[in-house]
């Protein structure tokens, strides 16, 4: 098994990677717990539900099930409430444990009413797919959205534990691996030049599931996610370097309907735009954007973004959490392994955004 | 002007107390803030929004107003939504600053909204009520009422600052005045009996709003909470003491539906109960458990609980957040002034709930 540990100021947690970890779960419950509540969705129940059952009774324990509608338009507060329902009918107390069996919406929805259930209860993710594994189960960002905008509605809560059984990729569409590979590459992007070259390489390994590739690639993801969060848990500074490619990503999400595209695909889709602006803002020379575009395409997400329209694309990025005084601000790459975070001229991310509006492959 | 210090794990923030104090909110808002909502409810609005805008104008900030319904029974999602609703449509970022005119209601909401819009943003709290100024916006707890019971969603998280004019409680009802005695007289109970013996003394100028006993009993009680919450900001231990008389009183609340008593009416009717519970399990002598009796039929507010049926009684008081592993637990006095936490018995509980059921004066 290997592990990888988080350092927060609320204190340390261990992502725990291995293959058949799901079996395994009852080492994540302390032994104050009063009761177990694990929440997923059908469709990854029809799975995984009775394995971890079985896993987490081993605990002794008392197991409730709530079960929450599948994907990204029930990220909402009804969803939300249906947890809460879930806990007070069944009389969990404060000492009450949350495990979240699932992908992205599942680890933010279940971290969130954590957060929240009595003012706070402990949360154990166990992601299912590898954008989940590699991103959203780390770090503590929790949310729901609003009509208005993705992730609006949320806390910085850590789990006490991350569990990661790197077996249940094999059930995943090949689409929802392309868009897990999206975040992986984007900390080579970002933080680690080596790492980038790594993936260029690995790619046909990484989308076949090569157990070694597969674990080499979660692992480095998850260190390098967690250094970077151990220095700046809140996004006051460093942290905001994780969202490359999510300004654009997101605004294609809410542009084309939540659920639409993937979340890793429209990142996937953002990072190439994002490097786009990157060489006419902040110094990327043109072969480094063309690298991150083809390793975009390799790793199987689209590089032609949606027409929103450029006055809609720029009104939908506005509602950015990172926006600050109206103004846009953008992380960029200065060069592959490289990031700053910087506010973008109208004119350069009108020209991005115009450009990439036709196909551009 | 006074002014009293909380210390927590998150960083320090004042508590200002002074009439007219309500003219200098302006003073609270930190350089760096993009904008201000306001956020009242209707009865509030029509004494002290425009003095409120208008002060908090000379910041040199943008402000924008949010209307909450006021009351008891709109604390819950839907009305916390407006609050988003409304930062969403004003492009409000994360330094925006919150401010929270109002009562209790207003000061969890508008809590809870800073607590999870973007993941937390600012937000100072203005309470209007005496309950609120005593108690409910000092310490840092937010929440919504579920269905399922009171205060059951929400977070730990501090103000950057709470203002408190005494001059606004000119314009509350006198009910509300004997609702926030409660609280006060509950600081005397559980932790200063020099207090308690003070507030004996002063009952008929507290009633009556003398300046004086009016800011000596916020100045002490903000003191007594601010101890308290400096040494255990989540509740863990010590801080339970300052739920004296709030399992019966939650009861009350939740068995009648809210709103239909004060909150502070509830807590003082509990605290009674609690005494008497306290005779016959925590070894307070019987003529204390009389005092405490008398302060709070003195003060105002009622003796006599709600006849819900002990079974009722019991199964409304199971879903208290304190409950662990289904076992009832109280505040409990040995003597005024001293407080302890320990579980009930269901003999002595049923006793008290059965001899309370009936009028006891």
């Amino acid at each position: 098994m290997t592990t990888v540990h988080v350092d927060t100021p609320g204190g340390r947690y261990p992502i725990n990677i291995e293959a058949g970890r799901l079996d395994r779960l009852a080492e994540a419950i302390p032994h104050d717990a009063t009761s177990i509540a694990l929440v997923s969705n059908p469709t990854v129940a029809a799975h995984y539900k009775a394995r971890a059952q079985d896993a987490l009774g081993r605990s002794g324990k008392r197991v409730i099930y709530i079960e929450l509608p599948d994907g990204e338009s029930y990220k909402d507060w009804q969803t939300l409430n249906l947890i809460f329902d879930g806990l007070l009918q069944n009389r969990c107390d404060r000492k009450a444990v949350l495990v979240a069996l699932g992908g992205g919406v599942i680890g933010d929805m279940v971290g969130f009413a954590a957060a929240s259930y009595m003012r706070g209860i402990r949360f154990v993710q166990v992601p299912t797919t590898l954008l989940a594994q590699v991103d959203s189960s780390v770090g503590g960002k929790t949310a729901i959205n609003h009509p208005l905008g993705k992730n609006m509605i949320g806390a910085f809560y850590q789990p006490i534990a991350v569990e990661i059984d790197t077996d249940v990729l094999k059930t995943l569409p090949a689409r929802e691996i392309s868009a897990g590979l999206a975040e992986v590459i984007k900390y080579g992007c970002i933080i680690d030049a080596q790492f980038f070259d790594w993936c260029e390489q690995n790619v046909a390994a990484l989308r076949a599931l090569d157990r070694d590739a597969v674990t080499y690639a979660i692992q480095r993801s998850c260190e390098l996610k967690a250094h970077v969060v151990s220095q700046d848990e809140r996004e006051s500074g460093l942290r905001a370097i994780l969202n490359f490619g999510h300004t654009f990503g997101h605004a294609i999400e809410a542009g084309l309907g939540f659920g639409e595209w993937l979340h890793g695909e429209a990142v996937g889709c953002g990072m190439a735009q994002a490097a786009e602006l990157s060489v006419l803002v902040a110094g990327l020379d043109e072969a480094s954007a063309r690298r991150v575009h083809s390793l975009v395409h390799a790793i199987g997400c689209p590089v032609t973004p949606p027409n929103l329209g450029t006055e809609h694309w720029i009104e939908l990025m506005q509602v950015d959490k990172k926006t600050e005084g109206g103004t846009l601000r953008f992380i960029m790459l200065p060069e592959i392994g490289k990031a700053v975070f910087q506010s973008a001229p109208m004119d350069e991310l009108r020209q991005v955004l115009h450009k990439t509006a036709v196909p551009v492959l």
